[in-house]
């Protein structure tokens, strides 16, 4: 099969310019003007950008958490994001305490095969820690392609780590040229506000909120920085929300230490005035919590600053139903909020539009920096001879608003209800094949793939 | 006139693959794997790397100095560059004060013109801030396409402006779109403490480099940002040498604010223990002078981090007849080196050869963001289509040695004599001209345009 | 003549105890526990506070300034000082730029000989300096007891030193045991924003503020601080007013650095709110102005973070005539507030009544740290066997109010109207002589005398 | 029983002078020049200092530690500190993990009732924190006059609670007007890095220095830190060793927060080289361990600039045979060393002879602070009238030698053996009595009180 996209104007983290891309196959194999190639299908891209498929680094698909599963499994979630442009995810394995990393990955893989529309990856929760992991670990990263490790300073009991456990982790995914990540946030502390609100009878969503102040994450995150710096690990910090944690970020660069850092959309866009109502908050029960709008302003620069390099969603819907498992207590509604669909438009609107960033950061923060980060680049991420044909043809005019009843999650409600933005996915490409075309998904459950991963191929 | 680069390894600040380049006249026309063109010209580049034609934004040719020029005009000078793989240079402009910018023009422009061999553009140094000085500099950026005012905070009586003048020109600056770049030293401290060593009989170089400690950069630095912030307008720091200033710079990202920084191949690669020898350190007298072994380090990890942007060189030659004028004192030696051949072939092997910085920030820093900086992208800094074809084939296994023996620049000493490097420049492209091959320059003088500027194309 | 001041509350910088004190002829003789000694004079001093003389370090009496003098000489200001408590002042001789700070010197001798009520010393402000000069300054410290040199990075043509002399100066002082004062506000951009605002017909003393923004604060301590750093000298930044300055010094004390700072009653009290008045505002139009109340915030907190060392006044009043004299440009208004007698009371009200400072702190803000740093310690600011018995009997719950009908500076408005205070002078020794009881002061015009200093007692 | 100490230096925190100082019973009662008592003792004090008596407030007497006792216990401890002028010692209670404070309290009151020959207090280390320790940390408070409490960020399973934990105490400790101590230091990191060394048969005492690095001391103090700015307790960061730990306290103060620090003076003025000898280095081995020369500079720095208020010991000896159980493994060398007879003497003749600190910053941070932090002020740490009649008659020129030979303490050997000293305590009153005089110890077992204590007198 052979496509050929003409007179877009072709957007990459670097390159704005208008050109014709010739598809072959998979592949992209020439970019230029007035190609001359006759291909099985010409799209006619005048008027729209043509950028990279996104990559969302941060997704929960199917998740076992607080007694219940994400409603998004594989088919359902990288449909919905294949929608919205994003071509690609990055699912989290959790490990069981107690068990092997490899029996973990046994179970995701079962979620993911035959499923998944776009194509994906996993970063390996490791929230068990020991030697016997540790030759676990090298063997993800040779073997499996897995070569990001993700582990949590929250959530003691469960997914937990402690501080000696990252340092070994540490080390030997250093040796083994993977990378850390981390959910950043002081689980002892947040366990114990937690607490003392449910002691004082606070139920509502908003104790949530105020249960993570920003001093958790900006505690942790600095915490985890020391930890690189000590042990010279690449480390990425997960869902960055406020300026307390960049600034601990910041602060490490200093010592000629780079960090990396991730935000999600939903940081950059919402805020936690968004709690005041009653339950209705419950939408946004998420950790780390939305925060304020100074925290806003800090992720937008720090972006342009380079020291937020990928904005993903921690995509994690939850039905209603499911939410109202918290209604009287904020500490059993479901932590998450569906965003897989919607973050490139966003980021578009949000950004591009209000002239917070250029469209080459817009493609660099959504799409290329997760692939270099992560291991994928040059096949992912970037629109060039012989990377993957993941691409999407957007109409930067085309006004849409968000809605429940036009979104392809499955999840009952929307974060965004009645957002109005300006910007959408047209057509979609995933490694060569129209993967979305006039508001419908061409591809069927299977068609993504597992990508494996090797180092990234940014200097820290 | 149409060229096919063959299989080269294409290098952009975001992109790495094989491929074939397709130029027709000036322009990109097409990249592709086994492009499908017929051209007048086929460079075979099998094993080597295509990159953007470099971009120096910081040279001084035929520039009056301390009662002499610099050596290298604008013939001698773009040449040289050329021969490295740098295809356009900016430099500077000095009004007189007293006198007008126009005047100061029309004085660079006869210089330049009918002369250059290789693409430039020029900064208007801003020496004396008024009211009808104002609307000229409306005027460089609405009729001239200068879009850049270079001020200096030291060189009292000649070049400096005060801390008012330099907010009044900010806001009007800001206002139009336009840029402040800044020699940022504390010039009174500077002066005070030539003085003190002058009366002190001290007359070697090395008094040259005590005379201008870290502070005199640090502080300046971060006054400059401070004004900066205080005004809104964008700004850039030209080569900056030191962890003192790059800190300055760091602190003001907490809030929220940008400054764009430029390090030069020298701070990056040589340090002031050679200006502990006798007169011979008179090679490396410069300003700022050469730092430490810790500040190369705060260097490259700055360019890692997103603080450095950009590696010129502020070349700036005199023969060593020109150099003995400061025999008997230091203060008298002319300030500058010779740097525009060896930039690309310095910054690749003592950077990308030995894993400091990876291929596409080498592009990213060499070009692209010189281009998206000072308001030439995307004619400039990418291998793009409809891009100008300035393109470098560059072998990055050929090793060579510097020597005044063989370097092009006009000046009878090199800086960097004996140094033993693995990469070096091929072929050049200047807008789809074969400008170096097999080491000779194929471009006469004149070949060179001047390129017109607009708004920088970065976020700050 | 003896002194018995019977049972009062003791307090010091670090004590806090009843007991009588003991004064012969000009000295504290003893301090104890019901003294046997007889004396012709007894003060029952139970239920009062018993503190040291006040002693404010910065204070313009007589002081030409904009084409008037200041309306308080040395005799109406000192005895208004001793009414508040204060029985020792600093005052600043001004150095006429080409002339001599000996003539300087002697002029302001013939200002204050023969009128002070109080003691007294100078600081010597070095508005010129060159190798003449440097050579008078070692001449004040070993020959006249003037040791603290003040410097000015404002009132460029008048008061301001460029940087280069500044650290000319900082050697001169520093090899000779001497401390450098400043006034840190960056000149060069508030003329030229005051310029901008005269310019665009902006009159109201509200343009004062804005001519003066926090930024030319913060940037001329930091620049003064390195300048410190960078000679070793050790300094004093006189009427610090904001969070910005204070950061500034913070910083510099990551660098095993302390740099003396005082700031005064106003900035701690009062806010810029007060210039949004019409020409009343002008009552506060002093320089630096007045901050915001985050300011205060971090001034109390550099108080007891040991960064702020002193609590003066910048005593510099004027008649309201004299003020109006910028009724049509904010410029013209005379810069100064009158504030010498209110500081300790104001200081203690809102300070102490309000829990922000402790009382040993109170003492040693207002009094002890001063005659640490200006090298009048052990003879001034304690209560010790030996030291000058300048003491003041405080009533702690003695309501009063501030008012122009009732306060000795000759001004005839108050910057502090209206303003309720609890906790008032009663009684006021110098060096042994009843100086201030029942609201009546006992000394007449030249009972105050200068005071040598030496080097200060506190490590840098 | 009256005393007269007659013509001495008198100096405290804040004052220095000449004059006799009266005693009657426990108490001061007058100071003053040739004071008319006749007292029953006259001790001659003329050219030696007064001071008032020291207050260690970090000793471990008695202490159960890594399965043995430390090996001064309450008699020959504070017997060894009134050696060395020393006349207050702040000892620690160790919660038993799920038992009581009060049992804890028990133990520790038959450890010392009828032992102690100086006066001393506990601070209460809380292990183990629930609902109903936090009722017992009121009683502590109200009842007791206890009011100090110490956690442990590191040693898991024995001292360590959680930063959950932590942060509940601190909402306790704040409401009923306490203070939280901490030793700050990130146990999971450490218990992992001596894990690995004892895997890597790495036995020799270097490794117990190479298993705490400055960044396990330096996070957690900003931890410790955060946490107390979010619950607003005051806190207190005990043994702080590092620079890095320092810049986390001043970073802190940025937002108007005050964290008190103690140093011992181990740090001051010894440094890591002494773990490169063999297994004598375990003399040293304590924790955190010594660490560098930078280190020293910052903390003495630190004192001067007020952000370390405090020099203790953290004295806690072992005898030779008792260090030997970890000659097969450092991590089982008992951690401590002894040093609570010559600290005083050490900060004089180190600091003070070597021009550190002034000789009033010699008294607040070797008595006075210690008072007022841990609530004994104006009871003790001060020359007052009123206060309790701990004073130290020292001789400022006496030199004299330290060895094991010579010491009081309790251990087979000197962790300073040979070091010389200039400045010596000649005579100790403890309350009124003799304590020390010729080198002998007049008082009995007992003669030391429990001193009950209120709320710290400083602001933070």
């Amino acid at each position: 099969m052979s496509i050929l996209i003409k007179g877009g104007r072709v957007v990459t983290a670097e390159s704005d310019y208008v050109a014709d891309v010739y598809v072959e196959g998979e592949k992209i194999v020439a970019i230029g003007s007035n190609l001359p190639y006759t291909a099985e299908r010409v799209i006619d891209a005048s008027g729209k950008l043509v950028f990279p498929g996104g990559i969302d680094p941060h997704v929960h698909l199917d998740m076992p958490f607080m007694g219940t599963f994400s409603s998004d499994d594989y088919e359902t979630g990288t449909r919905a994001a294949m929608h919205g442009g994003t071509t690609m995810v990055i699912d989290f394995i959790l490990q069981t305490q107690g068990d092997t990393l490899r029996n973990a990955l046994t179970t995701w893989q079962a979620k993911s095969r035959g499923k998944a529309i776009g194509d994906y990856s996993y970063h390996m929760a490791v929230t068990d820690f020991n030697d016997d992991v540790a030759k676990e670990v090298v063997e993800m990263i040779t073997q499996e392609g897995i070569t990001s490790f993700k582990t949590f300073m929250a959530y003691k009991g469960a997914l937990m780590i402690d501080d000696g456990q990252m340092v070994q982790l540490m080390k030997v995914v250093k040796e083994n040229g993977g990378l850390v990540t981390v959910h950043a946030t002081n689980g002892d502390m947040i366990d114990s506000l937690i607490a003392k609100n449910q002691a004082l009878g606070n139920r509502a969503p908003i104790y949530h909120y105020l249960s993570q102040p920003e001093v958790t994450e900006a505690e942790a995150s600095g915490r985890f920085a020391d930890m690189l710096h000590y042990t010279g690990c690449p480390g990425y910090i997960v869902h960055m929300t406020c300026e307390g944690a960049l600034n601990a970020v910041r602060k490490a660069t200093s010592r000629n230490q780079k960090v990396f850092v991730e935000t999600c959309t939903q940081y950059l866009v919402l805020d936690a005035s968004l709690y005041e109502q009653d339950f209705d908050g419950a939408k946004w029960v998420m950790s780390p919590p939305l925060r304020e709008k100074k925290d806003q302003a800090a992720l937008w620069s720090g972006i342009n600053q380079g020291l937020v390099q990928v904005v993903g969603t921690d995509h994690c819907p939850f039905m209603w139903d499911q939410k109202k498992m918290g209604m009287d207590d904020f500490a059993k509604i479901p932590n998450g909020h569906p965003a897989i669909e919607h973050r490139m438009e966003l980021l578009f609107s949000e950004g591009v539009n209000k002239g917070r960033i250029t469209l080459n950061k817009f493609v660099e923060v959504s799409s290329t920096n997760a692939a270099k980060i992560f291991g994928m680049y040059p096949r992912k991420g970037v629109i060039a001879i012989g990377a993957d044909a993941d691409l999407v043809v957007f109409d930067p005019e085309k006004e849409h608003t968000i809605s429940v009843d036009s979104h392809h999650m499955n999840v009952d409600y929307s974060a965004y209800e009645g957002w109005k933005l300006k910007g959408k996915t047209e057509t979609v490409l995933l490694r060569g094949q129209v993967a979305i075309e006039n508001e419908q998904c061409h591809l069927k459950a299977g068609s993504g793939q597992f990508i494996p991963r090797g180092k990234t191929s940014l200097t820290v």
